[in-house]
């Protein structure tokens, strides 16, 4: 048996998430339908990160066991084959046999996705949260500090209690602004900083772990920081209180994007 | 009589085109409904580009006369409540009698955009062309210095000829690699200077007009250079001979994107 690691990116806008579900198509069955269609066997994913609805991924990690023979180098076309443009496997390798997507990752890596202007972009309209009012980026990576280190965030949890404990770590909080397409506009100049202009926001957070809807209440958190309703002393005393009540709203799904997962 | 010009930006992914067709939704159509909703009246637009099927905007310029007394701050927010989401409204301004978007002209800016990976990204699909062969930017920036001053451009036109001359002047040609989504992999340094590194090929071109496909065509031609088959020799003994079969194959619409137009 040999144990298999794919690399996956997929656009979540026209799947249910990650996991089957009843009403609609997930990206686990998409991809196993296409493991199947390939080795002729039937193969059960396991994956890093259950993304919800809408969320997307750049750098899903999910594994399989098989009894083919395909080369990992050969996989990865094959498998493209059977798979919908919208969900790319961007590598494949073989891994050792008690390797498991989702208990051997050590820390992952998320980013959410704010596009910070008048007028909507109808090129992101499915991959930024649309913010029309001007956000400040800084107060907002202010607050970001306040989420380092290890806390008990169920302040941020959506049907708390779902897992066995809701104290997490986290290694990596920030807020910077980008220019996506650079030189889009005149007023962009091309030698601009990255993080100091632009009106995209990237909420970057890396964790050991993540509770259920927890990146999306930080955002909706966060971005009442960035409108000046909230200081960062209000996000440290949300944390303190342990009431999802008191932090900001779940921020929509299609900013989000799983990133990368550590091993 | 007011004369009302429109900054617009649209996904061009399920349109016909600017211009109204037989056989499915313009652009235009999609307008000038919004404009009828909005004012009453029935509007007809001229626009400072046709772009074909597929082909995108960011800076499309349209105009319009109307007897309708609405602010121009008010007509923006009006019009995109009765547009879909991929076409956006940016900008509304009043402007001269004698404006006219497409003879008032005096430049455009278009990009090509090209995602230049081995595995396609899901997230670009639609808005630029995968090409999985290595491109080399360096020898495509330096062909494109080739198309530089005022030449005859039918090598470069479909359906010859069908404009009074085929004679146009570049002012601006550049081909630059840029990382879209920075520090989405590991391998990419958010320090990399813009231009340097990264998967996607910006080729940006200003000219006081282009031919029928004519930046398709230059594209098809400059990733033949890209891929070391054809020099910047070459590019020059293709603008000699103005023959379009000597050229490259047009690029597919879904890179292209109208960026700016000078009045």
């Amino acid at each position: 048996m040999r144990n298999i690691r794919l690399l996956l990116a997929y656009d979540g806008t026209e799947y249910v998430g990650w996991q089957v579900q009843p009403n609609g198509s997930s990206v686990q069955s998409t991809v196993e339908r296409a493991i199947r269609e390939l080795t002729g066997a039937p193969a059960k994913l396991v994956a890093a990160g259950r993304t919800d609805s809408g969320v997307h991924a750049f750098g899903q990690v999910a594994n399989f066991t098989t009894e083919c023979s395909i080369s990992c180098e050969k996989m990865r076309p094959g498998l493209q084959s059977f798979l919908p443009p919208d969900v790319v496997v961007r590598n494949v390798d073989e891994v050792a046999d008690d390797f498991h997507a989702t208990y051997s990752a050590t820390k992952k890596r998320y980013r959410y996705v704010i596009y910070n202007n008048r007028a909507p972009n109808p090129f992101v309209r499915k991959y930024a949260w649309h913010c029309h009012a001007e956000l400040d980026a800084t107060a907002m990576h202010e607050a970001a500090q306040v989420l380092l280190g290890t806390h008990d965030f169920r302040c941020f949890e959506s049907q708390y209690p779902n897992k066995a404990t809701s104290v997490r770590t986290v290694m990596e909080a920030t807020v910077q602004r980008h220019s996506l397409w650079p030189e889009w506009s005149r007023s962009q100049s091309p030698t601009q900083p990255l993080g100091s202009e632009g009106p995209f926001l990237f909420f970057d957070v890396v964790a050991d772990g993540f509770l259920y809807n927890m990146v999306r209440a930080i955002v909706g958190t966060l971005v009442n920081v960035g409108r000046r309703k909230w200081t960062a002393d209000d996000v440290r005393r949300i944390i303190e209180n342990q009431d999802r009540s008191q932090s900001g709203p779940t921020a929509p799904p299609h900013g989000l994007y799983l990133v990368h997962v550590d091993y």
